[in-house]
């Protein structure tokens, strides 16, 4: 097993990474100061491990919230009603919320973890790639608003995250290709020897070798380890790890959250703004293939949904969180393993990079 | 105009006290960084004041948000409302929020602030007394839950406070006594000699004498503020800040927030917290004469509102955010002007208090 620490001073967490994470009780029973546990969860990930997790706070008072699968369920009303369960149990601030599941379950337990009677304390539990290596690492947490995605959240930390690479055999084709997304954008925003090895190994992540897959993971967090530590609440620095995430959230708003996942949306965006760096003079056109050769070998999509438009797109990039009085600042690359935030980009070309991916 | 500083490091700001403070444009754009400004009030508050704070921004891409006046307002529902509007003015993070009315604006729109893209820029301007002592100072933002008050929210700090001592002449007589209820408690849990000023000038007060309240709200800001610096998050502390309230929301609660001002429900709380001192032996009876006096002198009520049963209080207490583990800690006191945090209590004593106040 692996430990990496996220380093935030009183805020500072363990992330543990390795097989049968999940078998330890020891592991999480030191992370929970309380009586009160309720594990939140969704109906798939349930049938799979619940029963486990229970194992490990049988001797509490615990209860269990058991959610819809999918980013529907990443909403203010599924807020307030895992609140209305606390309240009517009697939860009181010291309890402890575990969130086991995907993204979308960490960044709803956590996001109620922020707020319940003003934060409680929270033990993220991924169970898909993607939450392993990005969205249970870092206090990022939130809900959807209609209008767009993680609008309503808070820097929220919690008090560990136990990461179980043996989950990972569960994992649908789909939700695997939409981790291994984020786990190309540490090699290409700060790692290249990482990119390097990436573009080496990629068909054994693929097939989930076990090893492969355990590296992958480390290195993803140590990287997001890293820049959280250096800027907690991005008001610089850890903007980079939103690298494709602006036009991916554009084309999620577009779907209106259907049909793709965060991670596929995430995989086509990085390669649009891969594009739209070569257009600009940023880089030299032969690491678009770069990036265009192992996004596909990932099995994510290479083109936008078909039922985006143009407009669509440049009208849901304007409300991203990184526009600042109506400008929307993009991250690109300056090179494979170093990325840069700026506005200093024509509409043009712009427009260009979205036409050439849309279908 | 006095100015005090909340010293939170990074998050340090200024409360400014005085009068014609509404009509220094300066002292607002000073804290506001943005060109897109969102003013939160309430339609009676929009009446007199609104004008005055549209003139400081009317350079800027401002809008305004008027909300119905009282407590029904603090809802999760108008957060989503109010960032609905955010999102479709396409307010980046980089936007100001100015919260301008009493307890129920200012905490629902530091919530909204602390949420809306994990966090933006805010400034209150405290309209009432009890907010200006108490409510737009430290950083406590909520919104209410059909099952309790202030169950939903964050610790979020605004960048100035700027209470204008002119406005309290609009004032209801009753929202100024409740007003004078944390004045009060500032006096009871901390500060003896203003305690004593406090029986002295209690008619002043209530006869809005301009420098009588200039002084009470300076104390009773100073006292928070370095309450707020020792312990920003209530682990320790803070909570005495809370004498009365576990007392005051239960009793808010039976009455879901109908009938009584928050701080009319603190008043009666604090005598109820007080006669518990006394019948646990922790301080002399003459203190609850005392405190009964300058309670009713203000203008509060000394008896719970008729329609509360006992069965409710005790119910309702259980809930409070100090509770730990189902375990009940209350606000009591070892003499005047000096509080302490206890479970050491019996249920038999604190059954009597209750009974003792109800009608």
């Amino acid at each position: 097993m692996k430990t990496i620490n996220v380093a935030l001073a009183e805020r500072s967490y363990p992330i543990y990474i390795g097989g049968k994470t999940l078998d330890n009780s020891e592991l999480i029973n030191k992370h929970i100061n309380s009586q009160q546990v309720l594990i939140v969860t969704n109906d798939v990930v349930a049938k799979h491990y619940l029963e486990k997790v229970e194992r490990f706070v049988e001797h509490l008072d615990y209860d269990t919230y058991i959610l819809p699968d999918g980013e529907k369920t990443k909403s203010l009303a599924n807020l307030e009603l895992i609140i209305s369960r606390l309240l009517e149990n009697k939860y009181s601030r010291t309890c402890t919320l575990i969130a086991l599941g995907g993204g979308v379950i960490g960044d709803l337990t956590g996001f109620v973890a922020a707020c319940y009677q003003r934060g409680v304390n929270f033990v993220q539990i991924p169970t898909t790639l993607l939450a392993q290596v990005d969205s249970s690492v870092g206090g990022k947490t939130a809900v959807n608003h209609a209008l767009g995605k993680n609008m309503i959240g808070a820097f929220y930390q919690p008090q560990a995250v136990i990461a179980d690479t043996d989950v990972l055999h569960t994992l649908p084709d789909r939700e695997l290709s939409a981790g291994l997304a984020e786990v190309i954008k540490y090699g290409l925003i700060r790692d290249e020897l990482f990119f390097i090895w990436l573009e080496e190994n990629i068909e054994k992540l693929v097939q989930r070798d076990e090893a492969a897959l355990t590296y992958a993971i480390e290195r993803s967090c140590i990287n997001k380890a890293e820049v959280v530590a250096e800027d907690e609440r991005e008001s610089g620095l850890r903007a980079i790890l939103n690298f494709g995430h602006t036009f991916g959230h554009a084309i999620e708003t577009g779907l209106s959250y259907q049909h793709w996942l965060h991670g596929e949306a995430v995989g086509c965006g990085m390669l649009m703004a891969t594009d739209l760096s070569v257009r600009l003079g940023l880089i030299e056109e032969d690491n678009l293939y770069r990036v265009e050769s192992i996004i596909e070998k990932a099995g994510l999509p290479t083109k936008v949904h078909q039922s985006v438009t143009l407009e669509q797109m440049l009208e849901n990039m304007k409300v991203d969180k990184k526009a600042k009085d109506g400008v929307v600042y993009l991250i690109l690359l300056n090179s494979v393993g170093n990325a840069l935030i700026t506005a200093d980009y024509s509409s043009e070309a712009l427009t260009e990079t979205i036409e050439k991916y849309l279908q």
